[in-house]
């Protein structure tokens, strides 16, 4: 395995991977690697003759009172995880080398950044957009590995790739839980021992709200109305939005007559978590 | 020559020529091909192994009053002049083709975008720089071919494909001019016989500025001044801007105390002509 922080040894390492008929995958990361990051990584290993992961917080996809700062860094355990993982290369840029000064370009993804999270945190998908197309000409990968925790995050991508003819096909992987049903996340660790139990809340009602819709409940008003009562009778939280949306679009549907997500995001004392199900169509 | 409307064969074609040890270079244009795209046509076969023009007259870097619907498009003639100058493709692709419905991406380029023409074309260089974004995905060359007549364009785009890591090389061509120093331009064609002995002027006034700075004139105000008055001294026109910007940032300078750039766009009848020449550190 080969660690990088600049950009030109990243790019030769693809081309040439390439250029001998193999396929290359590409794991976008924030570092802090836990069971998700690995299930991604495992599904690249298992489509790919070569693995690239890139390690990088992000600071233009943070709000100015985010958690940028305090976001957390665990460079060696990430190492370590992706030798063990035989991840083939490892890029871990500095800001400067993605951000040199004088830098002034933005992309912006209309349509699906304007509901669920793009209407909480404004510019956040922006700032994703850009440094993923950043990414993927770094490391021009023929496939990039995207979790569907963060479904908004993969549509916008999905969407971007495809409006700018980036040859680069994006491959959702699913949602990995805890045992109690909390889907993974690096934010979990800011959670209290109390606050951890408590929003397990969420993907129970989200898993309640699915099977609602399996037998015959298909009003989207009814059913988010239930989500919140759930895990409001969990403890005392901050329901930022409670959405049922077309998995495609993201349009905020009134009724379940198609394949929709049910999406959410809920701050539970210092943490901000969001999750998501499929629904709607069999699901 | 092959004549291509569909992206995927573009981006095979260019993979294969770069696979065999190929230089591919690049000639955007909106077609109406003259003189002066012949010369990026000619630079480009002198420096690359396989040349790719892409004609393709872009709505969204026009304004709702600009001229989209009357812009000269004279696509046989332009292929024959390929054909003439050993042009290996060209990619004449449908508005379908590259908006297809649902498409939702814009790139934004700040700074350099908001003076000059910028402050003149609202949403011009979005339109410009989302269109050669995604040129450069489909024919993704190693060189490409912009002409310094659209000074401000070259600089924006070189922006953004630094920002965005694109590896295409963005090779900057000098002005072609017309025997009385207008720079040539497909919409020069609107011009009527009077306005066209005006239209020199602009030049004139260029060239005029440049020998004053050689002689020791700095003052940025006098020397727009002088261009100004030149200007109107040949007929009736509506200035929109002659600004002595900064060459690479395209900050406007009040003293030629290093390389600039002299530019201006004047209204002549119904034709919005610009035109710039460098000056400044011994140019």
């Amino acid at each position: 395995m080969v660690v990088l922080e600049d950009v030109e040894p990243c790019r030769q390492a693809v081309r040439e991977s390439q250029q001998q008929g193999g396929i290359v995958g590409l794991v976008p990361t924030m570092g802090a690697l836990h069971e998700a990051h690995l299930l991604l990584i495992r599904t690249a290993r298992k489509r790919c003759s070569y693995v690239a992961v890139t390690i990088f917080v992000n600071p233009t996809q943070f709000g100015p009172n985010e958690d940028f700062d305090k976001y957390p860094r665990t460079l060696e355990t990430d190492l370590s995880a992706c030798e063990a993982a035989g991840v083939d290369l490892v890029f871990t840029p500095s800001v400067e080398t993605m951000y040199p000064a004088g830098s002034q370009t933005n992309i912006h993804v209309s349509g699906v950044t304007e509901g669920l999270c793009g209407a909480w945190r404004p510019g956040h998908f922006d700032g994703v957009a850009t440094v993923v197309a950043k990414l993927f000409n770094i490391l021009p990968a023929d496939l990039a590995f995207f979790g569907e925790k963060d479904y908004q995050q993969m549509v916008v991508i999905r969407r971007m790739a495809r409006d700018l003819n980036i040859p680069t096909v994006i491959v959702p992987c699913p949602t990995v839980r805890e045992a109690d049903g909390l889907a993974m996340s690096s934010r979990n660790a800011y959670l209290s021992a109390e606050e951890r139990k408590q929003a397990a809340s969420l993907s129970r009602a989200l898993f309640a709200a699915r099977k609602s819709i399996q037998t015959g409940e298909y009003d989207a008003a009814k059913i988010t109305g239930a989500i919140r009562k759930e895990i409001l009778a969990a403890g005392p939280v901050d329901i930022e939005y409670v959405d049922i949306v077309n998995a495609d679009t993201l349009e905020v549907v009134k009724s379940v007559d198609r394949p929709v997500r049910i999406c959410l995001a809920v701050r539970i004392g210092p943490c901000r978590l969001i999750d998501n199900v499929a629904a709607g169509a069999g699901k």
